[in-house]
Parts: C-alpha cells; structure tokens; sequence
C-alpha cells in the first residue's frame, strides 16, 4: 500500500496554548506515529511554520523569527518527532513561492472571491480592503500540500472548500501538463474530516485565543496554571460554595472532560450537582490535573530553552530534507511545463 | 554619480520582427552602449526574458523554451552584449517568485483592479473571468524591477501608471521594513519616458505584431523580405504605375523613413508624388534597405543557430550572475523583514 503524505502547518503564533494542543498538535503527533501491523507507517507526516501566511493578516514580522522557536520548541515538547517528521519555515523554502506564482496562474480572482472563509474573515477581521495576497492565499495552501504531494489534508468540516481549491488546481495542472514519464505530476489529496476539539476559553468564551487573553498556554507551570484556572469562569449561579452546580455550563468542567480521568470525573460531577464541591477545590483538581498533562511539556521545553542551538539545528535540518522533496517536484513541474 | 541599473524585459514569443527591433531592441542597445565622458557606463543594463509573464495569456508552455533561445539569438544578433547586460530567464531565479508573493502582501486587490491596462487587455483578450495570476502582473512586474534593484524604468507614456504601482510597493516595503544597515532595501524607480517608435504591419495595420501576421521578422533574408514587401499595402489610390501617390498614407514609405538615408528617401517622395516612381520600384528599393539593415543580424543569427550551446552558456551565464544579484537583494528583504 502506497505512503500517505500529510503536510500540516500552523501560523508561527508564538507559545501555544492547550486550544493548540488538543484541536492540532495531538493529532498531528498521533498520524505522526500510526503504525501499520508490518510496523510501517501509515503517514509521512511534515509540519510546516506558515510564516508568509502571517503576512497576509499582519505586515508586522518583528517576532516572527521569535516566535516560530517559540512554537517549534512546542511542537517538539508535544511529541513532534523531527526524525519522522521534517520541520521548517515556509520562507525558507522558495519552492513555496515558485509554486505559488504558477498555481495563480490556473486559478480566477472570482473564484477565489467566492471562498467563503475568506468572506468570513473579511467581516471578522473589519478589513476595509482585501490585500492581494490575502485573496491568494488558499493559493500558497494549495502550493505547501502539492509541494510535498501532500495525499491527505486532515480538516474539520469547514475547511473543505479549501481542499476543493487545492484539487481543482491540481487537476488543471495535471491536464495542461501530463508529465512525459510519470503521467500526472500531482495526486489530488483528500480530504479527512477530522475531529478537532475546541477548547473552550478560561472566559467561558467559546475559543481559546492568544488575541482574547484567555489561554494557559503549554508552558506554563503548575502555579500559573493553577493561578490562570482560579479565575476561569463558572456556572454563574453557583454562587456560595455549597451551592448545587450544572457541569454542562462550566467551563473548569469542560476542562476535566479533556484531562481528568473518568472515574474520577464522574464524583466530581456528582459532588458538584449536589452542592458538596465547592468551586476552588474542583479548580485545584483541575489544575492538578492539566500541570500533571503538561508536566513532560514544560520539561522537555526547558531542556530545549536551555538547548536553543538544538533546536535551530532541527530547524535547518528539517529545511534540508524540505528542500530535496521541494526542489524535486519543481524539477517534475518544469520537465513537464517544458520551460527547458 | 551613483550607476543606474534598468531592468528590461520581453515575453518569449520566438523571433522576433522589425516592431521589437525599432520599438524595444535599439533602446535596450543605445542604453547598455550610452557611457559617459570618463569611460565608464551610464546603464547597467538586464535583458530578462519574461517566461512567466507568458502564463498570464497562455498556459500553452510547450513552446516557451525554444521561443526564449529564439528571441535570446535575436537579441544577441541585434546587439546585446551578455558580458555588458546579464540575459536571463524568470523561471530560472527563484527570487521573481518569492519576492512576488512578499509584494503580494503589500497591495490591495482593488488597487490592481483599478489598473487601466489590466482594463484594457480584459477588453481585448475577451477573457471571460480574470486569472488571478493575471491580476497581479504588475505585481510580478515590481519584483522583477526592484529584484534588480533597477532605478530608471524606461516607459511609453501608457506605462506610466505600472511604474507607479512599483514606486508604491517599494515604498510601503521601505516603510514597513527599514534595513537595519542601510535604511532602504529599494530605491523607487523612476520612469523615464522613452519614444519606442511603433512600425506599421505590412497590412498597413497600426502595429506590427506576430498574431496579426504582419511582421518582417529580424532574421528573414534579403529574398523573404523583398517578398513581404512587395506584397506591403500601399497608396490605395495609387493603382497605375504612373499614378501620383501619397507617400503619408503609404506602409512602404513608413518603412523608407525608418531604412532609407535622408537624401535617397527625399527623391523617393518627390517621384512618388510625381508618379515618376511606380510601386514595384520603390519596394524594391525599400526591400534592399530594410534587409542591408538587416543583414549583420541574420549573419549573426547565422553563427549562433550553428552554435547553439554557445547561446545557452551565454544564458546559463546571465542566470548565474541574475542569481547573484537576486540572491543579494533577497537576503537583505530577510534581514530587513527579520525574517531569522
């Protein structure tokens, strides 16, 4: 059975949060490391730091630089294997780019105008006027997964219309291009609808986000954990400690669904109906039970923090090994663009 | 006095005919020729061959690398000089792209939209719905510019506003991202008017053009021109041979003004009005002229079609030294981005 291919990536946003870790980073870590009965894998899997992505949001790039350690070393604390899976800055691959200027080529300005998370982050983000490359960018998507002839694009259900544009070019390209030897030059990918589970934020807000301020982020320590999960909102009408409470509209509880053990989850939601758990002691056991999740995280980022070279060399490396799939499948475009 | 550097460029059509010749080539030659008093060179000068530009009408490639050699031949025979002028293909500098899809980043959709040569070519190209990749050609156009850091844009007076997009760019790049060292990444070029004199087809259409299939190419021999030209439009109202004609509305006599020394073109005009000078004669005559013009660039053209791996090291050779210059201007877009 052929290999799968998988290239995920994510916005170098800087320190992520426990929102990053159950919605992206388990997965990717879990197709990462599936195995086949034989002991092969059943994904090669490749993590991409999205830095030219940012720009289409924010000109602002001081941090970027900084910020895409910052994550990295998060990835890495979390289980990312730069043995198994190469990592690496889009900027640093030019292949991206290149890929990106001939995919604009076969795709229209309305189609992409009709993309509607582009609608949606229009309204969300009050963008008075569309950047060009802000309406390009399911574009420069399509270049990063056909750049590593991703097959499968894991995704929840309302980033299918992105897939879509990743195939439509793919096939347009594989028609006006048939490749001499290998017939098509890119595999359309699929797909995967993917579950990921959103954490609510410690505002009760719906999302946990960097921009609302309502994160704990994988780094943090036991006591800012605890400190972060103290304040986290409750149900409202539990007002006196004693009073009965309603799980289903907590977010701490939300919390222990994620990461208490179940057993020990089901007292907690009996006790708190009851009345005979107070707010601060169920926050204490849930924050205990977070720091104990992010224990290993928070020690292998210390050693990474206090081994920053490492990480840079995984960072190159991961760019090395980036660059050898990327500037074969340029080579594969050009032979069957005949551009000589 | 600071050199200035103009970036030329042509989209590969294959050979190229006498409208390229008189409306771009002698400019191109004059400029990397033009020195100064002390011997040392106005113009740096960069011939680029514009293969990706091709896409944004046609994604017909199959051609575009023997067209390239083709039209690389016409510009060496007509006298660009490779050791003087780097000549080099988009598609080979990586840079055209990354730098594309950085300036991407830094103009809005609808600023391009308002572009009224865009306008024009939707008009006349009939294209139903607009490729994306051909919205942001003036985009591509100030990477190509500023890559190299050209500081003079040489432009018919309706090229005017391209040149403004690319001042634009520059200057929203400069602003955002002042270079740590030396203030300014790019200069912001300046346009510099140039009278590109267009020469009627053969058919007495406004322009000589390839799809019109009106042209006397540069490399037709003294027979194919005298062909062509004898078969030119002339006076309509000229029929007999001892008519007068009017040698303002006459295609030929066009040609005499551009081929045909003062004094010999001076009779012309006064047999021709006369009627003491039939058509054929006078063709004859223009014919002779345009191809003893022609004549150095079709032995040119000669010895290169014979040694045709000449002509590729000549290009191998630009590409590696755009490639340096490219490669230069890049690293200091990451520095002054902090790109890391």
């Amino acid at each position: 059975m052929a290999i799968q291919r998988i290239l995920s990536g994510m916005r170098p946003t800087g320190k992520l949060h426990l929102g990053h870790f159950t919605g992206a980073l388990e997965n990717w870590v879990e197709q990462q490391n599936l195995m086949r009965e034989d002991g092969s894998r059943v994904y090669e899997t490749c993590f991409l730091i999205a830095d030219y992505h940012s720009l289409t949001t924010s000109l602002d790039t001081g941090d970027l630089y900084a910020n895409s350690l910052d994550m990295l070393i998060d990835w890495l604390s979390a289980g990312v294997d730069p043995e198994k899976s190469p990592v690496f800055r889009q900027s640093r691959i030019k292949e991206h780019a290149e890929l990106f200027l001939l995919f604009s080529m076969l795709v229209t300005a309305s189609r992409l105008e009709r993309n509607p998370t582009l609608k949606e982050q229009v309204r969300d983000l009050n963008l008075e006027s569309l950047v060009y490359g802000h309406l390009g960018y399911p574009v420069l998507q399509a270049a990063d997964i056909l750049l590593y002839k991703g097959t499968v694009v894991p995704v929840g259900e309302d980033q299918i219309p992105h897939v879509e544009i990743t195939r439509e070019i793919a096939r347009k390209f594989n028609n006006h291009y048939p490749h001499p030897l290998n017939g098509v030059v890119f595999m359309e990918p699929e797909p995967k609808i993917t579950k990921f589970s959103r954490l609510v934020g410690l505002d009760g807000k719906s999302k946990m986000s960097k921009s609302l301020g309502n994160t704990i982020l994988l780094s943090d320590g036991s006591e800012e954990v605890f400190k972060k999960v103290r304040n986290a909102v409750t149900d409202t009408e539990k007002i006196r400690k004693n009073d009965p409470g309603r799980p289903e509209v907590c977010t701490v509880f939300s919390y222990h669904g994620k990461f208490t053990p179940q057993m020990q989850r089901d007292i907690i939601e009996m006790d708190c109906r009851s009345g005979s758990l107070g707010c601060v002691d169920c926050k204490k056991i849930c924050a205990a039970n977070i720091s104990h999740a992010l224990l290993p995280l928070v020690e292998k980022r210390r050693y990474y923090e206090a081994h920053i070279d490492l990480v840079t060399e995984i960072l190159y490396e991961g760019e090395r090994k980036a660059q050898a799939i990327a500037r074969n499948t340029m080579e594969e475009v050009r032979e069957a663009m005949r551009l000589g």
